[in-house]
């Protein structure tokens, strides 16, 4: 195992000291794993999420203005506590309650499902939206239904946009949970992904084989197949995409992401070839994004995602955001 | 090999395809293999870099207002021509001049002085400034000299505020050239990097060694040792840097670049040992950049450049930007 780390046990406290060295502008909570926005919320819905280290920049790298107000960091593939959300509920809280964005793996139904209550306790309003999104294979080793990816990204943006319009925590709720049952991914791994404390690769994967379908923690996808070049994968995700919901007739938003180790240009060339096969799908795409968003470790691979969206959508995807990861207008 | 590509011989080609379709609001000249920048110029100072291929984002996912106008892409490793500098040139030229930047690479410095020559024969007038900034090695296996690495990026940010404030000629490629002076960088691989037409690895590296001072070619650095952590490998950066040139007493740019296949989890990771490290020198970081910014296609391991400012090169980096790769204000 070649990773920059100091140790397996450290790695998310060390990472949260970087985030914190590195971004004066976020307040960084290492005793409860938490990325918090510095800016004022005054009455306004405050968006949390939060899951499992390893798929960074998802979710820390997305606590920002117009994005989350605070991202909960779990161990590398393990949800966040409930103590833990809780305590972010109680931080960015202004009043009009809380938002909180749960990608479908079982832990983090759960955890976040707690925590609701203990805020409830607490006097603190909270709504959840559970993103669903990966149409590879219905339960997973994970989860009861279909896993929860790259649109998990679509909606923090979306959210955290209509948050900053003053909606309340209803209105900001359905439009995520619109956003969300809009959304299908799917993954491709080259390679497996390392977890530091394990020491060895997830899985085995031979040098002429692809795991199609995979799982951002390495869950096994649809089949193993030999490697394929991009034209080919791109027609496999695309189908395996289109083939679930209906993305013709109205502006889509694409994001493809790398899983960790998989370069930019690698990501630009399959990209040609996706804008092809969605071309020819009769997809029109109104906005992309490419480069590292939902990773998987130092996986090698990458995920498509498409979210169907409307003007309204398209204008809160627009709306100026200020993250580490996702930045414009500010 | 294991990548997400067509043909090793079409990989530059259908990057560009990929870059055309993902941002509209680029012009991709695939014939030339340049991307250039779509807003109007007014009589101000263009600004030109170019290179290999396999740095991505280097150069093409810094065109945009406020950073680059064109970026001119070689083949993977391979200096772009003087024709397509020259193209680019005529291309972005609106009358004020051209400053190319350019990376200490011998083939490159060839090239773009052939193009300041055809561009002087067309009438237009360029300023150059070269990039060497890599510490690791006096002459490498591709340079006489230093090798040019992640300042080049701070250089073109500069460079290209200063060209949109409406600078001169002689004033932009005089303050390129200070901040040129002003970085220095290291990087360390934890494995090779795979050039696709190859098909291996560009060297050896056990499992249990990494190269210190590493190219982003794979060129040699200082020595193979065995892998250190995160703590360790800052140290050695750091001290190599610093030992380098006096960082203290000024506002420093900071910038980390994964090398291609090093999640940003990594790079977090080793980036609170780096400000640990600069932090004991005395060397006082103003801004950060952590992420994927010059990288070496598949390499795994990171590069660290500082870069000494001042006032005015501090607000030429917080002006507005709108690239692919860099984005903050617009």
């Amino acid at each position: 195992m070649k990773k920059l780390i100091n140790s397996p046990d450290t790695v998310l406290a060390d990472a949260l000291r970087g985030v914190a060295a590195a971004h004066p502008e976020l307040s960084v909570d290492i005793e409860n794993r938490l990325v918090v926005a510095t800016e004022p919320r005054e009455n306004r819905v405050a968006v949390i999420s939060g899951g499992g280290t390893g798929h960074e920049p998802l979710h820390s790298g997305f606590v920002g203005p117009g994005m989350l107000d605070a991202a909960c960091a779990g161990e590398i593939f393990t949800s966040p506590t409930p103590d833990q959300m809780l305590a972010a509920a109680t931080r960015v809280d202004a009043g009009a309650g809380v938002l909180f964005i749960v990608k479908n793996y079982t832990g983090d139904v759960l955890n976040f499902e707690m925590a609701a209550e203990l805020a409830a306790d607490e006097g603190i309003e909270t709504a959840s939206v559970i993103v669903a999104d990966d149409v590879a294979v219905e339960d997973s080793t994970w989860t009861a239904g279909r896993r929860g990816v790259g649109t998990t990204v679509i909606v923090e943006k979306i959210a955290g946009a209509a948050a900053a319009e003053g909606r309340t925590l209803a209105e900001v709720a359905a439009i995520a949970e619109r956003v969300s049952k809009a959304g299908r991914s799917m993954g491709v791994a080259l390679t497996s992904c390392t977890v530091p404390a394990v020491g060895h690769p997830s899985f085995d994967l031979p040098e002429d084989e692809m795991e199609v379908g995979v799982g951002i923690h390495g869950e096994p996808g649809r089949r193993r197949v030999p490697l394929e070049d991009a034209r080919g994968i791109a027609h496999d995700i695309v189908t395996a995409i289109a083939d679930d919901a209906d993305f013709t007739g109205a502006p889509v938003i694409a994001l493809l992401s790398g899983l960790g180790a998989t370069p930019l240009i690698e990501l630009y060339v399959i990209y040609a070839d996706i804008a092809d096969a969605l071309s020819e799908r009769g997809i029109s795409v109104a906005r992309v994004l490419v480069g590292d968003y939902i990773t998987s470790l130092d996986m090698a691979g990458c995920s498509l995602t498409l979210v169907k969206a409307d003007d309204e959508i398209l204008r809160l995807w627009d709306a100026p955001v200020r993250t580490t990861a996702l930045r414009w207008g500010l």
